[in-house]
């Protein structure tokens, strides 16, 4: 299990048993979706009891919640790092976010597709904590486009609602994206970094 | 009913009730998603037996693909429309094409969320038709962004995977967008027209 390994989405929290049951929770929700998957096939899927995924999880509605508390979390590490790592200018810092996002997509390609599909099934709270948890990677991006609006690289006169546009597309490539398709996972995310810098009517390389 | 009522889909399909149960279809799947939905839900928001649905529709799947191709009907029917009416230059009939598509998802924010969500729920006979319909529909972008490259109008160097990028970001639409919210319709679909053109790399108004 490397970081580009498709779907192992959660490699360890501490607990003993833990990842194995999200793995398999993320494998029963993406196959079956929320309502079609049961507990007992993420006990089957883990190799483990019923009983003994309830000392774990009190509801599937917690399992949901737990596997996409652990996508968001990644998610979010690895734009923060992509941001970081890149120069001082919003273009800079834009480009490297979306291809850290695009990269994101397709190494966890069914935790996006079950985070889009599935979050409303969530209890209330926990969709609340999930939400403004995913709002605080929308963020990042909205941090970065309003300070490109104000020193003038992006002409946008749209820059409020830019970056949902641009992390809608790049969430959709989930539903889409084939591994042995004809675009590699790098040039994907340099054509979506280039979609999303002209969607902001920034500077383009050459 | 008018054109402009947020959830009224399907409005006479020239079988008594079908239109009804179609509609209760759609309110059930958009409330309850495909397995959480049962044809007894359906049968109740129709205000009809559930046997009396059965001569209607042979089972939930079939159900789900007659809603989703009366939702796909009504959009490539506004699409369609919208390119006859625009000029004939690619940017003109790009820009009222995506207008079109927005105010579609405005008009069936339910529908569209249905159709993103459920459709993997079909039966492969009825996925495999629905979506070569809506390829039909993105086939329309596709040739517009097509022609716009060749002239030049549409200068970016992924042309070819541009409409899904456009298309996916106006479908997400529908998972955000609020009546009581501070856009209206004309001014979300005038945005996204924008972020569409400047995606494409194409002439932008003013």
């Amino acid at each position: 299990m490397n970081a580009r390994s498709p779907e192992a989405l959660v490699r360890d929290t501490g607990r003993r048993n833990e990842a194995v049951i999200l793995n398999a929770a993320l494998e029963a929700f993406g196959t079956r979706g929320f309502n079609g998957a049961s507990m007992r096939d993420v006990a089957k899927g883990a190799g483990t009891s019923l009983s003994n995924l309830y000392n774990y999880f009190p509801s599937k509605s917690k399992l949901l919640a737990a596997v996409l508390r652990h996508a968001n979390d990644e998610l979010q590490h690895r734009v923060l790092r992509a941001v970081e790592e890149a120069g001082d200018d919003a273009p800079s810092q834009l480009r490297e976010a979306v291809r850290a996002h695009v990269g994101f997509v397709v190494d966890h390609q069914v935790a996006t597709l079950v985070a889009t599909n599935e979050v409303r099934y969530l209890e209330p709270d926990d969709r609340t904590a999930l939400v403004s948890h995913r709002d605080a990677t929308q963020a990042t991006f909205e941090r970065i486009i309003d300070q490109g609006a104000a020193d003038g690289a992006f002409r946008t006169p749209y820059a409020r609602d830019a970056a949902r546009a641009i992390l809608s597309a790049v969430a959709a490539i989930a539903s889409w994206y084939r591994r042995d398709g004809a675009l590699s996972r790098g040039q994907l995310a340099e054509q979506y970094a280039r979609y999303a810098l002209a969607l902001l009517e920034g500077p383009l390389p050459r």
